[in-house]
């Protein structure tokens, strides 16, 4: 005990040394707070440090430092993530990207902006819709998460069905390798084919193959107004049919979203929106086609509601009603999370297959007596069951888990990958070993050891 | 030279006794055939053996037998590669897929194809489009090339300026690894997060880290006609403003192609198109939004091409007109073939740095005394000179391949990579090693040991 307090004051004093007064928080209380991200079932522990660097310099000492003293680094972003991978491990320096939120450059004409990684999602979208143009990726989080964090888990969001995720957007990245050298992988222009592709392969690698310093993202032109349409249904497998039905169509959705009764009615108690709760599960699509193209379209997914027997259907062509409903999607994880500790699911399946996998999460739900609350970016075939428990019901948790892990191997029956959208982390680890092929896992692991062959980079998360 | 040719022997004995009768091409004029792509200016060797496998798992018994024999496998699609990517190294065993040629699958639901690598693009585009679906990626090489030669080099097209390259289709891959083992890398639903990305990084890795048996690529619904605008200009440097306004409008076109005299005169003389050969260069461009967003996109960019100085400019919405126009442009390569042995460049800059691109290759060109020819995909800032040296004469050869290496160093220079789609094969290996970090050109070697652990996938290609 003696000895493994004195190696963490080592590493404190050094860190101390390297970086600039101020920049390391050492004291038990202060680290307490970077111990998780929002996946509190996970593991975690009290970091030996923490560091909230100012630049990508400072991130590349705070590594040198973890070289010398075989100190384990978790970078971290606004730590909403929801599998653990920003959970501190035994021993570690946590890498704060707090006060790296410069937006460094947008380039109108190259369609870029240069941000730094603590940039919030939802920052960097006001920014460059204020001269015309588009940042696609828009997870749920988007309010709090950062880019960096987004780039760590590839983050999805509710536009990913026509517009793709966080790693379509990304062109080049700064990066402070496993070995402790700054360098920048990717390229600023349209295309590139020079060399493999490192920065694709950094996105969604969550923190295990090198720390992200800088992010140049690809933007969009600002795109046309959508239209929303609205489907109410009696079962959760009839709204499951309506995504199938749409698919059919040929019309790609800007968004397809599916919340069930009980964020519906979670919502609505919390912030008296004035919601129907009179359907089993509704539907949220919007399409954004120019002009007369998107009237089109939007008669065409009204028509699918209809014909997969919608109770009600609706074009909702009043933008507050339309962005009331949105934020209804967007309020039902912090609305479920009032009625007890949640475990949220994140799994993808086809299309084809979402009537029968929310066939399945109700199934589970049932056997297990767990309280399953679904929210869906449907139209890409990602669920999010969410598994709520009574507070301090030990019992109730452990069924949540024997769920989750129920969950996982229906999609996996399906033709899924494990997680969608939120990444492996901690809580996927094992539904990633059953998911791959063991050859396919120990190349991930001879890629790890290629690009952090000390083993310091948030180890333990993604593959043991 | 005994022991040379014994150890070729043994390994031919091998595969002979490894894979069904046919399969194995041992005489050495049948062998000659395979010696390169394209790229007949790089460094090639007559393979020890040539295979044309049916099957994956057949692939990967000619990978085991190479193995046992340390001998190097070359992965051949059509051999329309213009790097060298292709071309056989010294004792070598050749994999053709040419036999490798099965439409699998067509899901139109799901909206992707499984296929496998032989498959030339044009007839998988054909295939999809009978079913409502496209199939994007789209080189000048596309009646010929196959998508498994795409996948390896990451090949972009025409219409990468607004619908992205190869990779951003690649969902699911079949692939032998560097051990010999049969394996999956990717999804095949809309999304995922399972670990990293193998597949996107496979994707353009050109044979060095894993044997691609299938493929299965993402399709979109088919979208609506385009509308063609053509502009004339007097001097390159002109249409290159005329790129940078196009940017500018905030149009994002479906493509915007950039032709010289020299490629209109050559293409002219040989089809007698009847191409009107008083411009210095030609943009052609089309936009694809529906309806009459399409018809104002349209009237932009010909807005666009007339502010920056075109001397004629118009719509052109006679299909026939617009197609033989894109012909001429998809012409241009084997139009110019047909002066002298060409040496073809492929650099990218960004869209605002095209005009002085261009200028940079003009200047250039002169000194050199080299005849440069230049068809860009300009909208994404990808262009392509062509080095036309008259048969036989050595000197101009040389002079060409210095013009070559000088307008690499001006592409680095004006912030692009050296190499927009065709990737780096033995022409841009030095081009490269200048482009990259150091530290970077060593993780590009400690992912290859990772995925390639006995060297034996196409070595010498893209790093040494």
């Amino acid at each position: 005990m003696t000895l493994a307090l004195t190696r963490a004051d080592a590493l404190r004093a050094d860190l101390v040394l390297a970086l600039p007064e101020g920049t390391v928080l050492t004291a038990p209380e202060s680290r307490e707070a970077y111990r998780h991200d929002e996946a509190e079932w996970a593991p975690s522990a009290l970091p030996a440090a923490v560091v909230r660097p100012t630049s990508a310099e400072q991130v590349r000492d705070v590594v040198r430092v973890c070289l010398e003293h075989g100190a384990p680094v978790v970078a971290r972003g606004a730590g909403t993530g929801l599998s653990g991978g920003a959970n501190a491990v035994e021993g570690c320096v946590v890498v704060s990207f707090e006060r790296m939120d410069a937006i460094v450059e947008v380039n109108t004409l190259e369609r870029y902006a240069v941000v730094q990684p603590g940039v919030v999602n939802d920052d960097l979208r006001a920014a460059v819709a204020g001269q015309g143009l588009w940042y696609p990726p828009d997870p749920a989080s988007s309010p709090w998460s950062t880019i960096g964090g987004n780039v760590a888990t590839n983050a999805g969001g509710v536009c990913c069905v026509k517009y793709g995720v966080t790693r379509d957007y990304v062109l080049e990245l700064q990066v402070v390798t496993g070995t402790g050298e700054l360098v920048r992988v990717g390229r600023r222009t349209a295309k590139g084919v020079a060399g493999y592709d490192l920065a694709g392969l950094l996105v969604g690698s969550e923190g295990t193959l090198g720390i992200v310093t800088e992010v140049t993202v690809r933007l969009r032109p600002a795109r046309p107004a959508e239209h929303t349409v609205v489907g109410y249904f009696g079962s959760l497998v009839a709204a499951g049919e309506a995504v199938a039905a749409v698919a059919a169509t040929g019309v790609v959705p800007s968004a397809l979203e599916l919340l069930d009764q009980h964020c519906l009615a979670a919502v609505d108690e919390w912030k008296n929106m004035g919601l129907r709760a009179d359907a089993v599960a509704i539907l949220l699509a919007r399409v954004d086609a120019p002009g007369s193209a998107g009237e089109a379209e939007a008669d065409a997914v009204l028509a699918a509601f209809e014909s997969a027997g919608a109770s009600w259907a609706a074009r909702s062509d009043d933008p507050q009603d339309a962005d009331a409903l949105f934020s209804a999607r967007r309020l039902a994880y912090p609305a479920l999370e009032r009625l007890g500790p949640v475990l949220t699911e994140d799994v993808c399946v086809p299309v084809g297959a979402v009537p029968a996998m929310l066939a399945r999460v109700e199934e589970i739900g049932r056997r297990h007596d767990v309280l399953v609350a679904t929210i869906a970016h449907a139209g890409d075939g990602n669920l999010h069951p969410l598994l709520i428990t009574p507070p301090g019901d030990d019992a109730a948790r452990e069924r949540a888990q024997r769920a989750f892990a129920e969950i996982m191997t229906a999609a996996l029956d399906l033709g899924g990958p494990v997680t969608g959208e939120h990444g492996v982390g901690l809580l996927k680890r094992d539904g990633l070993e059953a998911e791959l092929d063991p050859v396919v896992t120990e190349m991930h692991r001879a890629l790890r050891r290629a690009l952090d062959p000390h083993g310091i980079l948030n180890p333990g998360k993604v593959v043991a």
